[in-house]
């Protein structure tokens, strides 16, 4: 068997492109590389167990010359006897409208147009006719452009999509195609060099291959560490979710400080997969800074006791956050006021009743460490004293009509995220002092002029 | 300040490059990267708190222009008042003699040299002019080459040698020596395109700057994230030494087998730091498959019992193991036997004496699963039926005189790397029978014809 005939059929094997029985819709434009993946599906269908072939050529109406590229396209597909549909699609518009460059809309178009006719023909796969070439010039183009993240390339199978050239070059695809006789178009746009991928082609990749003409195999070494390296993160990242993530979906920060630098980004960019690696540095950076705050242009950083909130959007008004320490005091400058605690008995039951505005009890099972005191966050919600019922503190406070200018400054006594004490409004509903006999923890507060 | 006394300035904090009173050697060959790291040193003498700088040129003895350029090197280090040695080395012989390429050996003079003379006078560091687009153009040869591991590239500090320059782009040298009028003299062997590193500096680089003119910046990018990622996985590795390794250094096959496949690389590759990636990739894939036997070239793997062996040789003789489940039997084709087990209570003491010359009894606190038969491996050790020293099992045979060519296939009962039978020879003192009242665990071999 043919060396080219080999890689096609090891790939399929290796990643399990092709089940007995599948379907199978192909992205056909005529050049070198669709005309071998659909030339090959054709030759081994049986061996494969196929039960369906279609080609679909997407006319990106970029070029003139397209339409004389349909006609090859017209005649090849007839000479395998697979059908061919002919999709035209506008990228031009579709590249404006959703501000996309134009290889970016081509893309998707294209992936967009082909599931579209699987789905309607009932078919199982798509594939397409991306090679160990491609995926060279892929990472080289991400390594220049300084996105880390896509250096490993394109899978060979991805959802729906297969891609069963995946182990060959583009010398050995164009080699068989002569060898064989098989006759395909040139695709003229390769040759624009203001297109990045194809400088790397043409200027890049020649000269690389002077120093290692086996260059591709690099490439699908790097590919293959790569991808096993993250599923190793996926897998890990999922384990360090069940740790260091709070019910609400903060981060704990003792356990996230203790992660290597490397576990920290991975772990930020499996929560935020949108993430730039400068945005994952920030967070890092902020973590380790001593710094409680920081806000940019969609997001705003807290820590608040032990967690790591993050918001993904300005906020409007300054988020602050202080530890008030069981026994200690704190000024919270905001506010403009003095919040003490002592852990003491009460006299009688009357204190409870005869206490000033400006004192609150607490009772616990077990103390704290200490409170957080700050102020309102998106989502906030409170169960005033004496009800049972978790109301929005956004709606408690038009219903109380707080001025809405004070509503974002009025310190929030919290354990826990939850609101103990809106000081000096209202006190919540958790820990009322219930045995006379022990311990309370009195919290008073001091407004400075 | 200039941009680049800042990022000079920022490396040498980032990375804890200077400390105050350091005395360096730095590497000066007059050209302008190491004429911008001398010139900064000097100017940022007293601000560091240095107490000695000391210039080294090493002549590699190839081109005969070197000694005009030692003439430069002594002139501008007069006029910086720093002093200067000039250091012959023959790169040539050196890399006839080491096999080693010529630009492998000039490195490794070089720095041969540069820690020389530091010990001879008492020196604290090294400075080397290595700077961003060093470091850009070692990814891409290292990428081109498929030598991933190197891939990151080298370290702003290794050991005693620093690399203050490490932020800075060739071009920022250029510029900044221009702007001051610092002359400096130009390698021309920079410019010769058959080495590979002046093919990716003058051919490649300079086209995918047309893609991204900051592509140093990837360079930094990737190499922070990679520097990270390596560190991690150290750590890693060691935590899964402990789980991993048996006391004699094999490595436990379940768990093992349990990892995840970057997992399984990165702790062979850090238990080998030599191997390639082909090597490392043969030991995973020989875990996964059902062979108990693999030998290479230099490599001999075997899988034992629960562990896998790693022999760093290969072995002269081939090696056999195979699990004999307690209560069952196994055929060894390579003595042409059959072993048996069966767990049962002896009739009387008798027995023990009167036992057939192809029957041992052994007797266990807790019963293990299986033994494992298999032929010796260097290092075998025996301690005989009713003796405390250990013997060398090679030593043993010799004394008993057994034929040189039956020593490879004799099967040893063993358990643990223990040898509790030489099969039909002697029996080891390991696990006697103590308690007639207890089951004890009969051993019985046929010799086939």
């Amino acid at each position: 068997m043919h060396k080219v005939e080999q890689k096609f059929l090891k790939a399929i094997k290796d990643f399990n492109l092709i089940s007995e029985g599948d379907k199978i819709v192909v992205a056909f434009s005529g050049g070198a590389d669709s005309t071998l993946l659909l030339y090959l599906l054709k030759e081994f269908y049986n061996y494969l167990g196929l039960k369906g072939l279609y080609a679909v050529y997407v006319n990106h109406g970029l070029r003139e010359s397209a339409f004389k590229d349909e006609e090859f396209a017209r005649g090849f597909t007839a000479g395998l006897g697979i059908p061919l549909e002919i999709k035209k699609v506008d990228v031009k518009s579709f590249a404006k409208s959703q501000k996309l460059s134009l290889e970016e809309a081509g893309r998707v178009l294209r992936y967009k147009t082909l599931e579209g006719v699987r789905q309607r023909l009932g078919y199982t796969k798509i594939a397409t006719a991306h090679h160990l070439s491609d995926l060279t010039e892929t990472q080289l183009l991400f390594y220049t452009r300084g996105s880390i993240a896509g250096i490993k390339g394109f899978q060979p199978k991805e959802g729906m999509v297969i891609r069963p050239l995946f182990y060959l070059t583009k010398e050995e695809i164009y080699r068989y195609l002569e060898e064989k006789g098989i006759p395909h178009i040139e695709d003229e746009t390769n040759t624009d060099l203001t297109i990045a991928r194809n400088r790397i082609r043409h200027k890049v990749i020649p000269q690389l291959k002077l120093i290692n003409p086996s260059l591709e195999d690099s490439a699908l070494k790097l590919w293959a560490i790569l991808s096993e390296e993250n599923k190793f993160w996926k897998k890990h990242s999922e384990e360090l979710k069940k740790k260091l993530l709070t019910p609400s979906g903060d981060i704990l920060l003792k356990p996230f400080s203790e992660l290597t630098t490397a576990e920290q980004r991975r772990f930020l960019k499996h929560l935020y997969p949108q993430w730039s690696f400068e945005t994952v540095e920030t967070v890092v950076r902020f973590v380790k800074s001593s710094k409680t705050f920081w806000a940019g242009e969609n997001l705003t950083l807290l820590k608040e006791g032990e967690v790591l909130k993050i918001i993904p959007s300005r906020l409007e008004f300054k988020p602050y956050a202080y530890k008030l320490p069981i026994g200690g005091e704190v000024f919270v400058k905001e506010a403009n006021l003095v919040l003490k605690t002592r852990v003491r008995k009460l006299t009688s039951e009357k204190e409870l009743f005869t206490k000033p505005p400006n004192v609150e009890f607490f009772q616990f099972e077990t103390l704290p460490e200490f409170f957080t005191v700050r102020n309102r966050r998106e989502g906030d919600r409170f169960v005033p004293f004496g009800r049972k019922k978790e109301v929005k503190l956004k709606d408690f406070f038009i219903k109380e009509k707080i001025p809405k200018h004070l509503r974002d400054t009025i310190p929030l006594l919290t354990l826990a995220n939850k609101i103990l004490w809106i000081v000096g409004i209202r006190r919540g509903n958790f820990f009322a002092v219930k045995d006379l006999n022990k311990e309370v923890v009195e919290v008073v507060y001091e407004q400075l002029d």
